[in-house]
């Protein structure tokens, strides 16, 4: 299986790496940036035969089987649409596009192609805590569920002028996927709200939703924390609950406290998620079976839509419906 | 300081025997209760001098320097009125009323009399968590506070028909006055959810609030939680966060788990709250200064006002505003 | 009851405050002292009527009642001895003696006197961590006991010269006492080892004890452990295990870390053993029945004779017999 | 670089499986095995190119560039030869030898052979609860090391009529390599105790060690511990202390308690241990680099000591000195 790698930032450089060093039977073909050093940078990392710099011929190439695209977000959605052309498996990182409209043009593309071909990069759902949440769910560990609660926390926002609207439409689409996938069903409804800060970074928001099966979500999005990478996350059911549990492999006593770290990013914190998430892409791509839980055009269309009346209100200050059209038969 | 206690319940029994056992310098004076043979009961167990049926007779008694009303709710209000025409100190459980306007009422007739003699039984400000959360707060260590996160679940409604209603003007006042507290501040706006339940019992309920200083309150409250009596609370600020930590002296590693049990419901959760807050009320029955951080007239107010909003919220389905009257002067 | 506390050091000023502020149906009778300023200030402190620097005479006090004794460690058994003549009560701080022949003496005067007078201020057996623990014993929760292990650590010693036998005669007892007390039998040998440190401050000390039973101790004593005063222990049976767990009351989430917060000393960690033990003595005082898991003048005895033995088995370097007397019928 | 796992049984299936599905790079070339059916159906399930029945035969085919040992402890120092022999890296299951003098014939080879053939599978050394005590001693965060406490518990033992020799035998050796390799130093002396079990199963061992730096550790062996797979371990240093914590990736909320799950044994615990160990074999494979935290013959020879002088210890009763010979420039 010849993989093409489109983007040699910090996520393409990570995909390109766990493709190298984690997926035997793979080959690392051709890292696609338009930065050509970038690319050749990654390459040599990585071992890559090949670079380049022109997403569409790389994923129309011929020693190209499976692509991966970590290119810039309002790439995904066209260098998808380019992949279902080429006839080629593509795993594409979150979102498929804030733009739930242009989410749709893939669906239908996929949906006209009759086959699938775009698995969306919501990791998550392959992280050991969920899995161990929606596992117990199925068993009726803890019986029907009520309600998640939800947090989101980074350390600080990359940007300056990051806005409690993109917290919503860039953070937020892990949590409001994920969530989906555990419980098994779709938003209704969305309100949101932001404190105050003394300062003039984005403050969190803090949402809640309704489920079309009647449970209660709250989701905080803080993306400037201060203290740490933090996402937690808590499945309330009528006979119990269940809740992800801080991993740290050594604590420290040290100075009249007792202390445990946390990760720094993502990166660390999801390292084995995206591990297993591209072992399952491998086994797409090699099989054309849609993997279990992985994500689908569907599931980023349902993300955007989610995100978009997020946004609606924050601003209104009201609750808000999610109205989503109906689920195709294709991704049923 | 010789005590009346009026009411031989539950909370009245738990209330002598602190009386009894903890407070040296105090004399258990009166047990009253309508049943007669409940009051018989306590007394005989505390060693309490006399019994009586008649709650008003015993305030008015001049053997009786103080009062802790235990009595049922609607009771609270008209004995804490006669306490402050008897000129006497009284430790009136929560709530002072779930009408506003008879908490009014109080306040109108203590600030007549020109000074204090209404301490409630919100023993929760007194409890180590919330001290310890404060205090960080007052000291710095976690920068201005953003959010403040409550989640309050008991193992399962005392009454078949408990209602959503009743769990936020029964169970919330405590979430709703220690979090005031702790924030130093009133709330602005009160919205309110409650998931479906597969049966007859009462659902959670999840509350967002934002205070007049622009911070948000999350709080659930689930009366059916099955699992144990547990209170959990965090404290979120710009510069970092902390929260409620679970109380357990041991842990257990049986069958393939480690676990720490949970308290079977508030009495063993707050013991020691209660005792500091009695002792609290001791003092300032000695000293007529009235507690740091004890709960006034205006705080049984303040929680009746947004529990009268948060029904309406609920009800409406609506985000509510929470509209009190300005703090008199007396109560700064 | 009227109680005299004799010593008012640290230690002497903490049972008055316990005695002033938590055991209603006493009277502070007495604060004697050597040391007359250090007398009346914590007379002052604490409300007691009186103040004396002879502590044979209060004891012998007609106004006198009840005895506790938190004077220098050589007085504790002379002042048991006077307080068995004078036929009060005494509350006596460990150790009784770090002679065990002067216990002996102690437990003869008492067994002549025909009654218990004694109660050891061994208090952790009152702790509600080994409480649970051995009552998960005695109901058959663990299976039968096969190991404990047991950290005891300080922040740093008190004095620069303290040595590596003080700390077998005096912190170590505490351990040797609520071992024996949790798991119901004797020692029948010691060994004990010291690591090499790189300053001139007293290395831990680590014994590995046998029972008559045949379970095997553990017990680590830090004197300058550096990070907190951190007490641990694990009783391990052949069904399960059960430990003490950290108690802290709030969490702090901040600089890459979560963390709790350690003890600065025995007094926090250990404020609520000491009122259950005084309230216990009390009772003693009050009946005459022996406090059901008090420390008697045998359980000073038997702390003696093992710490004798650990402090030959460190010199030593190789394992010691512990030989003690048969246990008199008057104290089983 | 082509491998061949020479033993299929528990561990050689997941050495296969390592290798066939984390080793990108690698060809798993043949599985040798006595029971041919075994081999096979590894093979089958991991895509072996071949069979084979001979180990001696494996080792020496030109096919095979590398080989990593999994059969019968009583193997694996005569295989580790042949693989010396061969001139092949070899990746040979812990112990080397149950015979300390066996281990210095296997030592003797690879001296006589000019370099490094033979890694051993102490896997705990790439374990990142390790991995981050050691680094925290090595940046001098807790300062000089004093103390060592290690656990070590399972279910149950394999066999019935395993015994307290066996546990120091064929258990402990993970705990003596990996204390070494944290501490980065040898054993002094060694003494060891069993207690009394109410059954015929093995009781667990506990040993005390003294090092050649003059630290002091603990180790226990429970092979019978019930309640799940357990290893714990606490490093003690002069200015701190930092412990391994247990690792969950979600804690449960039911039945009036808080849990999380143990591993039901070593597998699940350090399956990461054994990727990474297996990769940095793959690394000395092509580059004839030992791996930095890899353990050598010296090694397997230093636990072989260790363990021999252990179960002198337990049956003497008396503390035993480590004899070992000095550590050759060779393994410098």
């Amino acid at each position: 299986m010849r993989i093409a790698v489109i983007g040699a930032g910090l996520m393409g450089a990570d995909h390109a790496k766990i493709v190298a060093e984690d997926l035997p039977g793979t080959r690392l073909q051709v890292i696609c940036d338009m930065d050509a050093t970038r690319a050749r940078s990654v390459a040599d990392a990585t071992g890559a035969a090949d670079v380049a710099n022109d997403p569409e011929g790389v994923i129309a190439r011929a020693d190209v089987d499976a692509v991966i695209v970590a290119s810039p977000d309002f790439t995904h959605a066209p260098l998808s649409l380019a992949a279902i052309r080429a006839g080629k498996p593509v795993l594409c990182e979150k979102p498929l596009s804030q733009s739930s409209a242009e989410c749709l043009g893939v669906m239908e593309a996929e949906i006209a192609a009759g086959r699938r071909f775009v698995q969306l990069g919501f990791m998550r759902r392959y992280d050991q805590s969920y899995v161990e949440m929606r596992r117990a769910l199925a068993e009726g560990r803890i019986g029907r569920a009520l309600m998640m609660h939800n947090f989101h926390r980074n350390v600080e926002t990359p940007a300056a002028d990051f806005t409690g609207a993109m917290a919503i439409t860039n953070s937020a689409p892990h949590e409001f996927d994920v969530v989906r996938h555990v419980l098994g069903c779709e938003y209704a409804s969305i309100a949101a709200w932001q404190p105050r800060r003394s300062d003039a970074r984005v403050a969190p928001v803090v949402m809640v939703l309704e489920t079309t099966d009647g449970q209660i979500v709250n989701i905080e999005i803080n993306n400037n924390a201060a203290y740490g990478y933090d996402v937690r996350a808590e499945l309330v059911g009528e006979g119990g609950s269940i809740a992800m549990n801080p991993v740290a492999y050594t604590r420290m006593d040290q100075a009249m406290a007792q202390s445990t770290g946390y990760d720094a990013d993502w990166r660390s914190r999801y390292a084995e998620a995206y591990r297993r998430q591209n072992r399952a892409f491998l086994r797409f791509a090699e099989t054309g079976v849609f993997p279990e839980i992985g994500s689908s055009a569907w599931d980023g269309y349902a993300a955007a839509v989610v995100a978009e009346t997020g946004v609606r209100a924050l601003t209104s200050g009201q609750k808000q419906p999610v109205q989503m059209m109906q689920k195709p038969e294709f991704y049923k």
